[in-house]
């Protein structure tokens, strides 16, 4: 019997075992400072897996000293990061397997069609908040080492498994393990893609635009000058810049993307008085990066671009727009798409679902910008779940789909790490 | 020595007196449900001149009844209304002189150049909240009886004196008053016109609209629907409904008025996340009431205009803007261009200030839409102060007005209720 056919029947054998670990670890509500609890039972998972496990809290004085550091916070007490390092025999490639274990919150609990840390089962589909975002894709890595331990495969190149905190807030967790000096030959990351390879993804930086008005009686209002007119035309102008920055994109891993990489304009603000005129509106929102692109080149541009306004309008070149750069922002990163992990990949994805994969260019960030770029460790982003359900109310993911993914990945181990003894039993 | 030299006169020796009034009724902070200290010192000086004084708190339970009642409470304890009635000898026309004692909040220290409750006078100014808007306007009409009483001139007709509360907030003081049985043949309101006549005056509502979008994530934003630049669409058809509706209006009153009747947005709101689509957006404004034009149609015309939207864009159709109407109000009002107090007041005018005044639509509503509409009494607005400075920092107001305005009115008393003994002393 192939090692494939007996890591298929080990799946097949474990479905329970596997359903019940992302049960647990989506009945714990592991939003950000409250990651403990859940890290611990990956730990533990790998304890009995006799991996080489490090257990650490993130070194906040230390990150604040790195160029990409970002974190909300500066202290990471109760948020250990987990690796987990299954040592190869040598001569083989190394893989890095990384997954994030902080969720975002539940948001409006009102939407829930059932409470949003339940894990309960409907139709094939687990629910819960951090179902496809990214729970399920750590249980699809975990169950695909745990086969290859049990089953007694013995891999030539290192596999490195990463439990880390922060990646919704900026990639703290993974930047503290890449300083840690972790890397590989290659990286994967199990984001919901939902089962798509995609080896580039944009970065995006929050913005935050502060627009001028004047204040007046609503009676009299002409004596004022509206901060929310003004800032209608600040909302044109990034639409439009918008469309000029994705009318440069024709990398075809973008095909089908209606908008390679977005301005999403997330809140809006201002005014305290219906019956006068606004004198300040702040919005702020996300510039997405393109995966070649340098944060700075994005930042440089819109800020140029808001800077034209003042030559359109009379009241920005005495008003211009105020922008600040704030909160969260995430490294973009590329692949080439003949990379060789990428290939093997893909004949994996093909033994196992007999279709090709899709290959395209991630709509958001992920951790694997920072892998790539600051961690030297190439990586690439395929996984279980849906998109459009994470950060959003009733979160789920298909079982199947997180257990094909585990075939997959485990397939991809074996190939890219190699196999001490290639006789089968 | 005519009455006119003798009031002149009078008013020059109690200049002093009269900015040492204002001063202290500007250093005590009559914000509403904190009125009573201000109102007390009036009902001494209404007892002080001999007059019949009424002191009383309005019955909120008597005024919820009422189809014209607006106010953000229900109890008006410790926000008592004065009334003082200067009885004539009969035979002549009665005048109602209404003010209103509370004023609205400070709002940004830090934008005052002295205290917002200092009454500091610089220049000729008297500085401080309320000192236009409008205890300028009241002292004015205080000083006015005041010199009437002390030169010892009777009059035919009854002077009506109301230091009312609540203006601001929708003019429950006002309706209170009418309630308790108080009206003339005319009525005076000396907000801040600076000095110019206002027979007419817009009413004004507030409105809350909620536009909704869809949320999605912000680097797939085009699977969900922005609701800020949905609201970006409902601003601009409030902007074209403002000119329909402005382009109606073909009163000379409102010449040189470049928005006679304003549509004001004057708050914005909506999202919480930089990189989620917004999926609700919610604005707030007041929109202005020709004098002529009933609450009711304009409403009415507001919602047709929004209801318009679901015929011209899809979005709109499935999740149509929901429209609220909340908070103050203000009646509006009419009298006609050729009442005689007009023409009283237009001659004193003159006579005081050599020139003719200005005769125009008031651009905001006062509770003469009240006095006008439901107490029977045709109601004008005239008197000293600024409007560009109520409602904002720095409010001030000329005393040079003040004093010029005390005069104009206290003349206008004479004519309009007739003297008892036409003998010049």
């Amino acid at each position: 019997m192939s090692w494939k056919a007996q890591i298929h029947e080990w799946l097949e054998h474990h479905r329970e075992e596997g359903t019940r670990l992302l049960q647990s670890l989506v009945r714990m509500p592991s939003t950000q400072g409250n990651e403990q609890q859940a890290q611990m039972l990956i730990a533990g998972k790998l304890y009995d897996m006799n991996l080489e496990v490090e257990l650490w809290e993130p070194d906040g004085e230390l990150l604040a000293k790195h160029p990409y550091f970002y974190s909300p916070r500066s202290k990471f007490t109760g948020s250990p990061n987990v690796v987990g390092v299954l040592r190869g025999s040598g001569g083989g490639r190394s893989l890095l397997l990384n997954g994030h274990m902080d969720v975002v919150p539940e948001g409006d609990m009102k939407q829930w069609i059932s409470p949003p840390y339940s894990g309960v089962v409907l139709d094939g589909m687990l629910y819960g908040r951090g179902a496809s975002d990214m729970k399920g894709g750590n249980v699809a890595l975990l169950l695909a080492i745990q086969a290859i331990r049990e089953l007694g495969i013995g891999l030539k190149g290192d596999v490195i498994f990463q439990s880390v905190v922060e990646e919704e807030s900026g990639g703290a967790g993974t930047l503290a393990a890449i300083l840690k000096g972790y890397k590989a030959d290659a990286a994967l990351i199990p984001e919901p893609t939902n089962m798509r390879i995609f080896p580039k993804q944009q970065g995006s930086m929050w913005f935050r635009i502060h627009v001028k008005g004047r204040s007046a009686h609503g009676g009299t209002r002409y004596e004022g000058v509206s901060a929310i007119e003004k800032c209608m035309i600040v909302v044109s102008e990034l639409l439009e810049l918008e469309r000029v920055r994705n009318a440069r994109i024709d990398d075809p891993l973008f095909a089908g993307n209606p908008i390679p990489i977005p301005i999403n304009i997330g809140t809006i603000s201002g005014g305290n008085w219906p019956s006068s005129v606004p004198d300040i509106v702040t919005i702020e929102g996300r510039i997405g990066v393109a995966p070649e692109e340098s944060m700075d080149a994005a930042k440089a541009e819109l800020a140029a671009w808001l800077d034209r306004l003042q030559e359109q309008d009379e009241w920005f070149a005495v008003s211009p727009p105020r922008l600040e750069w704030f909160g969260a922002r995430w490294v973009p990163g590329s692949v080439d798409t003949g990379h060789e992990l990428i290939g093997v990949l893909t004949e994996q994805y093909e033994a196992v679902l007999g279709s090709k994969p899709a290959i395209e260019a991630s709509p958001w960030g992920t951790d694997g910008g920072l892998l790539t770029v600051v961690g030297d460790t190439p990586c690439i982003v395929f996984g279980p779940g849906y998109t459009a359900t994470a950060h959003y109310p009733n979160e789920h993911i298909a079982l199947e789909d997180m257990f094909r993914a585990a075939e997959i990945i485990a397939l991809t181990m074996l190939t890219w790490c190699g196999i001490e003894e290639e006789a089968t039993k």
